[in-house]
């Protein structure tokens, strides 16, 4: 039996709490595998920043790093915008719920699904474009920036910095798609804060759902969404309590008061009409 | 002036054709930053298979890392199935449009928008769960599943790994559905085949779109879809004869005739229909 513990076991502990799976089977090839495993299992979101600022060089390798993930057929349909002038992102901020990090943060990007670009090229050359109307492309345009941001996230934690994702972003669609100057047929799909994290306020690893739960063997088995998601729930109300964290109750309550009807979806119960209106019909 | 190129200049080379930043200015801070960034640049879809099989540790890695990834208010709202069977591979194969890299890859992983867990523990705890009927639970869903799936990909790749996404698996909602035995609001969003790329048989780096297309300052600018993207087309059709690739046309010409019509879209200009009967009100 080995000594020591696998350098990633630490990262799997923090992250399945106490249903992680033992890592003496794994063996990294080397220690570069290693390194770009640890970028990936140690994430944690970061809220409070330093103000040490992001340099050029540092955003070019997360944005080479978004742009080399997969997208649908190369249509490469989404777009990022950059936001450092402290009164846009105190404005961003506020349209997104009042979220302070955004404000805080050095770099706001916010992650556009942008069939624009498609659009003007359809109309330079007078070609038929009446795919663009339908939810698939307006899929294709969440799922293409989705992946771009999160070879981004992965780009700048590796390089030390720290993230997290605003959903908040999609409070107010129009607003939000006014203050950027977005054209028809693009929207916002969420925020991302970006900085070298706060020292003094870390963050931790939260824990997630046993990987039996979400992973399932040739076909889908419904009996995982059951005790073992009780139990989790009721880990997660040991985690809440030793971090101070303000819930409504365990995993389960919690979760479900985020969906429970309209009234907790912060203003995006109109997102059909919202999108409608900014060139996106979903059909 | 530096004797020899940067590491990683060569991976953005291949990146952005011969519209690549230079990297003088980059300066990783460490071979293990290096590492990890050039597994995200130097990402290229596998299409072709060694047999060599898929150990479970190797799995249980991209797992990890994809539990690892950001999730909407820890929802988690996403589960993957794992399919090896060859018949079923088979069948899903013909169902996504008649790919045969999906019967040949040893484990196809099929990434699921799933509400179906959050559904299910409402209905144990007589919660109410109105706000999962909307467009925008729809998208947190297709969001959780893409960010990790996103990060098993870069788990599969760091361990040598090569990946390709299906979108096609949309084409058929339904019947994908019923073959993996999913559950009321639980959809296939894409499927990635995973598996030690056929040496015989390597694929080249895409190039992207100049960074200054995608990325805007502070407000988007509708200009950059202008002549940079007509430059772009026309880079790209030097690769695509470069490559032997059959397609439409330049890179406009072909992304258009992919979205020129409902015809164009393979079936999934029926996904709002389709969604709909499978529990995806998406109000």
């Amino acid at each position: 039996m080995p000594e020591t513990l696998h350098p990633l076991q630490a990262l799997l502990d923090a992250r399945y709490a106490d249903a992680s799976p033992k890592m003496a089977e794994f063996h990294p090839e080397s220690e570069s595998v290693e390194a770009a495993l640890a970028v990936l299992l140690q994430h944690r979101s970061a809220r409070a920043y330093s103000p040490r600022p992001v340099a050029q060089p540092v955003l070019d390798l997360m944005m080479a790093a978004a742009q080399s993930a997969s997208t649908s057929s190369n249509l490469q349909a989404w777009s990022v915008v950059a936001v450092k002038d402290p009164e846009r992102k105190k404005r961003l901020a506020a349209l997104a719920g009042g979220q302070r990090h955004i404000e805080q943060c050095p770099v706001f990007l916010v992650w556009i699904a942008d069939l624009a670009r498609l659009e003007a090229a359809g109309a330079r050359h007078n070609l038929p474009r009446g795919g663009l109307d339908y939810l698939e492309l307006m899929l294709v345009g969440v799922i293409d920036a989705t992946l771009a941001a999160q070879n981004a996230a992965v780009a700048g934690e590796a390089q030390g910095l720290g993230v997290v994702y605003i959903g908040g972003i999609r409070n107010k669609p129009e607003a939000v798609a006014q203050e950027l100057g977005l054209p028809p047929r693009a929207f916002a799909v969420f925020g991302m804060c970006v900085g070298y994290p706060d020292p003094e306020r870390p963050s931790d690893v939260k824990p997630r759902l046993p990987t039996s739960v979400v992973l399932h063997e040739e076909r889908y088995d419904a009996a995982r969404n059951e005790q073992p998601v009780e139990d989790y729930a009721a880990r997660m109300l040991s985690f809440y309590q030793a971090q101070g964290m303000k819930t409504n109750g365990d995993w389960v309550q919690h979760s479900l008061h985020r969906v429970r009807g309209a009234e907790s979806l912060q203003g995006r119960d109109r997102l059909v009409e919202a999108l409608k209106g900014m060139g996106f019909e979903n059909r």
